[in-house]
C-alpha cells in the first residue's frame, strides 16, 4: 500500500467527498490538517501541491492530485481490488455511472452547494444571514434536478444503476448538510429521492466522515 | 464498430466537445440534428435519452450517454485502440489528466462559458447586448485561472502533461469562441497559454468541428 495522505480541513464539503471515498474503499491514510485561517493553503508547500490553493489534495506515493472529483475517480481506478466497485468495468454500466457522476458535478452541485452555503455555512459558521432571493432561486433549480432524480430512482436503486457507485458517493457531503435544513422538504416530498438519500447517508463510510466533522 | 449516433445541434459548445472527441478518435458516427427551436429536446423520444432535455446525447449501440464530459470520457475508455491516447493508462499520468480535466469543468468552464455567452451567443446570435458587469466579473475570474495555466504550461506542453489529452480537449469549444472576441487579450498576454491555445485549435479534429459550426 502506497502512503496515502489527504490534506484538508474537516469543515469542507470537498474534503468530505475525498474522505468518504477513502473510507468506502477501506484504505489506510493519514489526514493532514491545513491551517486555512493562517492562509497555509496559499503558501508553499501547499500551493505547490495545488496551484489554486484549495483543499483537498491527495498524496498517493509520488502522485499528487487535487479537485475532489478527480481524487475520488483516481481512488476507484487505482484501488479496484479494495472495497466496493464504485466504478464498474462493464462498458454499459460504466457509461451510466460516468453520466450520473457528471450530472452531480454539472446539475446538482451548484444549487446544492449554494444552498448548503447559505443555510449552513453562512448562517451557522460565519454568523451571516441567508440571502432569501439566492435561496429561492437555487431551491427551485435543485427541485427540478430532484424531479429527474425521482423518476430515475423509481427505476433503479441508485443513480448509476442498481449498485451504489461513485455517482451517488459524490453527492454525500451536500446531502448531509441539506437534510439538516428546511430544504429537507424537497427531498422528503419525493419518496424515491428520500429513500436514496437515507440509504446513502446510512453507509458506515459516511458515519466515519460525520465523526470527523467539527462544524 | 458499434453504431455511434450523436444527437445535438451544431451551435452548442457542449455538442462540439463530444464532436471533437469523436473526430480525434477517428470514429465513424452519424450526427442527428435535434430541432431545439420546435422543442424536440423536451419531448419523446429525446427526453427519454436525456431526462434533462439537453444536448448532446451519444448512442453507442445499446448504450445511451449524456453530459458532454461523460461522453468524451466514455469514448476514451471504450475506444482505447482508436486514435491518440487521450486518457493514459499509467497511474501517475492518468491522475494528472483526471485532475486537469476536473479543473476545466470546475474552474475554467463557468467564467469561459459565461463570457462566450455574453460576447458571442448573446450578442451575435440572439441580438442582445453583453452585460458589462457580468463580463468584468468573469474576465477577472478567468484571468486568475489562466495565471495558474501559464505556470503549468511553462513546465508541460499540455495541461495533463507533455501529451495532448482529454484535459485539453474539453476546453476547445470555449477557447474557439473566446479567441474570436476581445477576451483574446487575456490569452495573448500569457505566452504559454497562447501557444497551448494555438496548438489545440490547430488540431485537424478541431478543424472538422469548425467546418460544421453554423453560428
Amino acid at each position: 500500500m502506497a502512503g496515502l495522505k489527504l490534506y484538508g480541513v474537516n469543515q469542507s464539503t470537498n474534503v468530505m467527498r475525498a474522505l468518504v471515498c477513502l473510507y468506502e474503499k477501506g484504505l489506510d491514510f493519514e489526514f493532514v490538517s491545513v491551517d486555512m485561517y493562517s492562509g497555509e493553503h496559499k503558501k508553499d508547500p501547499f500551493i505547490s501541491f495545488n496551484p489554486f490553493g484549495q483543499v483537498p489534495v491527495l498524496e498517493d506515493g509520488d502522485i499528487q492530485i487535487f479537485e475532489s472529483r478527480a481524487i475520488t475517480e483516481h481512488l476507484c481506478r487505482a484501488y479496484t481490488e479494495k472495497g466496493p466497485t464504485l466504478l464498474p468495468s462493464d462498458k454499459k454500466a460504466l457509461a451510466s455511472v460516468l453520466t450520473w457522476k457528471e450530472v452531480e458535478a454539472g446539475q446538482f452541485n451548484v444549487p446544492a452547494s449554494k444552498l448548503a452555503f447559505e443555510l449552513f455555512y453562512k448562517s451557522f459558521l460565519f454568523g451571516g444571514t441567508a440571502d432569501e432571493a439566492v435561496m429561492a432561486e437555487h431551491e427551485e433549480r435543485l427541485a427540478k434536478v430532484l424531479d429527474v432524480y425521482e423518476v430515475r430512482l423509481s427505476k433503479n436503486n441508485y443513480l448509476g444503476g442498481d449498485e451504489y457507485s461513485l455517482a451517488d458517493l459524490n453527492h454525500l457531503p451536500c446531502l448531509h448538510f441539506l437534510v439538516g435544513t428546511p430544504v429537507k422538504k424537497i427531498f422528503d416530498s419525493r419518496p424515491h429521492v428520500s429513500k436514496w438519500c437515507t440509504d446513502a447517508l446510512a453507509r458506515p463510510a459516511w458515519a466515519k466522515v460525520v465523526a470527523m466533522i467539527v462544524v
